[in-house]
């Protein structure tokens, strides 16, 4: 085990430091002396720190190392996994020494404004002194994130893998009667004995009409013989999240149905088709090259033709990775073009205001000639 | 329940509308005709909704009603939480309807700098077209969210009380041979049956060595005979976060304590003491009027007299509520003043670099004379 680890340091090492050079070659294209990177998903991805706090300086010129500052918290922890930057511990704001650093090693320093507040600039400013230092480099470290390497798909395809192998355990054990809370703190518990990190968000159990609301939190309420029920959950593996969505009835056992629910049983397996074929659908419009806003459409006009467009009412999926939302977004209009090594969700859904509703989710990566689903656990029609 | 439920929902309403206006009352104070609100946190105080995407638009004029936008996955869920504001659903972006609203109904619009990026300020200046048209407010509404109304304390001493009692469960089920993993995943689901909405943040479970690291995730490590364990976690309840750590030692046996470890329970004894002491040195220096940096200075001077200051490598507390760091902080030359109704963290700790570390926190409320400690919990020396 010792020797795997000391192994495993090593590719890591090898792997930020990859990842550290390829965006120093892009600062270089672009001319941006140096980037100041403060969001802490990019800051991981490119040197393996987890903290909670943290500012890391990305210099173009090769001969120098880049440098992570954090807060004494975090003295041994970054020590241990930073290998692929020098690291300081800022007795003050790290973000402000990474800024005088900065103004010090290089001309310029780019920052990425969708990830910066303006307040955050106003202090950068303050602190480099220099007028002009700081320019507009939205992106650079989303767009390397964006193609997932062999490593993150390998992390990806694991938390999948667990996230399906907790669904199908689940499913054995959940039972009418049970509250939505329950069935997500056991769904929980067992990902966690399973190796989960934590999950990657709050588990949605939202049963009969509390599915007609797309991001229910589960409550106290119970399941009833006759609900829907969807549930929408993700852990976190190696810091990778996985996403994913079934919707299954509950107690309609083949003979006990009464003759009353029948048309209520009819009416769900009706939407739940629609929404199951909008999902074939659109996971089908997946391919390198793809449009993201055609994979939308494909969803979209599946569910308009069968007449329940309107009940459609989110986007049909988004980026994942380091972070359960990131780009790009696959919905209406969107002109982000999908790349190989790409990973997706992709969930359509559709709620009928105060009586139920019906979401199937995959997350999928995007192949050169399709999509490879991650998540291939059954996802037709089902009663417990 | 149904009663009970009408009543509590009349309540909110009053409760939520009353900080509209106490808001609406400090913009006509400072002039600025109407502010913008995109932090989740402070639209969830000001309306109650606990969506993932809103913004809220907050007029001086007390004749015009609030307006809050969101999207499409949230119209139920709008529409039954939130009372103090009309609300809509924008079919493209939420803050740029919000700003183009605002421009037609006020000359000027208030944001915060603190939590709009660059990028968005942009958007916003773009969708509302008029030059100099939003002007800086920063932390409007952090200032009315520091002083907790009752309702708030309530929320926060139930919060409190089960963490409590929690830990006090859980300690009867700790035993040597556990992995750190392990304790958090039971932790966690007897939260969730408990009532917990979630974990306010990720929990800490820090055994031995790990715990001279602040920040330690749980691992896979087990917690072994002569360890200090450090646990730190909290819940949510009502939307509220509790806060709270305890170390305690693992596996001495008053009989079975072999002669070569009573040198290190001699020194995890001392540390553990001293960080005891400076925990309850600076809550006793809480009182309103008090300034942070005295506070933090009680428990950093109490481990200075003794040699430890220097491995007290952080701020002794924060503020709680909605958020789990929220203003004030409670760090070194810290001038923020404490106001009654506030409720902060105490939480000092010693980091022996490669060892061991103890930390000890407890949620305090602040009051006219002193503090109200919410997490009463034994806080002593323990051997499990």
């Amino acid at each position: 085990m010792r020797q795997g680890n000391a192994r495993r340091r090593i590719l890591l090492k090898m792997m930020h430091r990859g990842r550290i050079r390829h965006l120093a070659q892009e600062l270089r294209r672009r001319s941006i002396p140096s980037l100041l990177i403060t969001h802490l998903p990019d800051v991981r991805y490119l040197t393996g720190f987890t903290g909670s706090n943290a500012a890391l300086v990305v210099v173009a010129e090769p001969r120098l190392t880049s440098r992570l500052f954090t807060d004494g918290r975090y003295t041994v922890q970054a020590k241990r996994e930073v290998q692929s930057a020098s690291v300081r511990i800022a007795p003050k704001s790290a973000v402000v020494e990474a800024c005088i650093w900065a103004e010090q090693h290089a001309s310029q320093c780019g920052f990425d404004r969708t990830q910066t507040t303006v307040a955050t600039l106003a202090a950068m400013k303050k602190a480099a002194g220099k007028r002009g230092f700081f320019v507009p480099a939205d992106g650079l470290v989303a767009a390397l994130r964006v193609i997932k390497d062999a490593t993150e798909v390998e992390s990806m395809r694991r938390a999948a893998s667990l996230t399906c192998s907790l669904y199908e355990g689940l499913l054995g054990w959940i039972e009418p009667g049970m509250r939505e809370r329950d069935i997500a703190g056991e769904l929980e518990h067992r990902a966690r004995m399973a190796g989960a990190e934590s999950m990657s968000f709050e588990t949605i159990v939202a049963a009969g009409e509390r599915g007609s609301q797309p991001h229910a939190r589960a409550t106290e309420a119970r399941i009833q013989p006759g609900d829907l029920v969807t549930l929408d959950f993700g852990i976190v593996l190696d810091g990778y999240c996985s996403d994913m969505t079934r919707t299954f009835a509950i107690g309609y056992g083949e003979k006990s149905v009464p003759s009353r629910w029948k048309q209520r049983w009819a009416e769900q397996r009706d939407v739940f088709e629609a929404v199951l074929a909008a999902q074939q659908a659109a996971v089908n419009a997946v391919h390198e090259g793809a449009s993201c806003g055609e994979v939308d459409l494909a969803a979209r006009s599946t569910l308009e033709a069968v007449g329940y467009g309107k009940y459609f009412t989110h986007s049909t999926g988004h980026g994942v990775g380091l972070e359960i939302h990131e780009v790009p977004r696959v919905g209406k209009d969107s002109k982000d073009v999908l790349k190989a090594g790409t990973v997706i969700t992709i969930e359509p859904g559709v709620y009928l205001p105060g009586r139920f509703g019906v979401r199937i989710e995959d997350s999928v990566l995007v192949t050169e000639d399709g999509a490879e689903v991650l998540t291939p656990v059954h996802k037709g029609w089902m009663e417990l």
